[in-house]
């Protein structure tokens, strides 16, 4: 996974869990993408500590993620509803063949069946 | 919420960040259905400190739950893809009905987008 998209998704989840002085950095290097030395500079802290303090943050999501799995749950989760999005989207020649939309909908059915028992 | 049902859930998601020993006078109490008298004859502890740990887990659970909300999240999800395996249940008509199964169809293909969008 791509490391500021990682990041995103972990901070989505977990990021309440961080103090509020580090969710405010954590932003502005993650969702704002600002440099660590424009945030030094924003906060008069140097920018060691900045790298250092987003370093910390990385690892307290990520250690939550390790024990809780929350991102992985979802992400199944959401990789199964694309599926079952993909299944409704009919060309006009398969949605006159009535048979080939009740197959579709058998497999809906059987991956909702599948996605509720994991949720 | 049935206060057995809450505490399961709640466990099932965040129980990971109590301790073993958290963790295992609870799942006594919780999944094994073993009274406080039991859980503290079985451990050598009194019941009134049994009483307290399972007090302080709940506390530690809805803590999380109440920082980050992802059982909500996950039970709002459930709750969409229930909706959707019962728009795959058709009689017998409906199934010879192809404006029908197609009008499901494009429920399905709605609420499906909806709940990729939260997920």
């Amino acid at each position: 996974m791509e490391k500021i998209f990682e990041q995103t998704l972990l901070y989505d989840f977990y990021g309440e869990l961080l103090t509020p002085h580090q969710q405010s950095i954590y932003e502005d290097a993650v969702y704002n993408d600002m440099s660590l030395g424009e945030i030094a500079q924003e906060r008069g802290i140097s920018r060691q500590g900045v790298h250092d303090l987003i370093k910390r943050c990385d690892k307290i999501l990520q250690d939550y993620e390790s024990k809780l799995h929350l991102v992985e749950r979802f992400q199944k989760a959401k990789q199964k509803v694309g599926e079952i999005e993909a299944l409704t989207k009919l060309s006009s020649d398969e949605a006159f063949d009535n048979d080939a939309v009740l197959r579709r909908m058998e497999q809906i059915r059987s991956l909702s069946g599948e996605l509720k028992m994991e949720l």
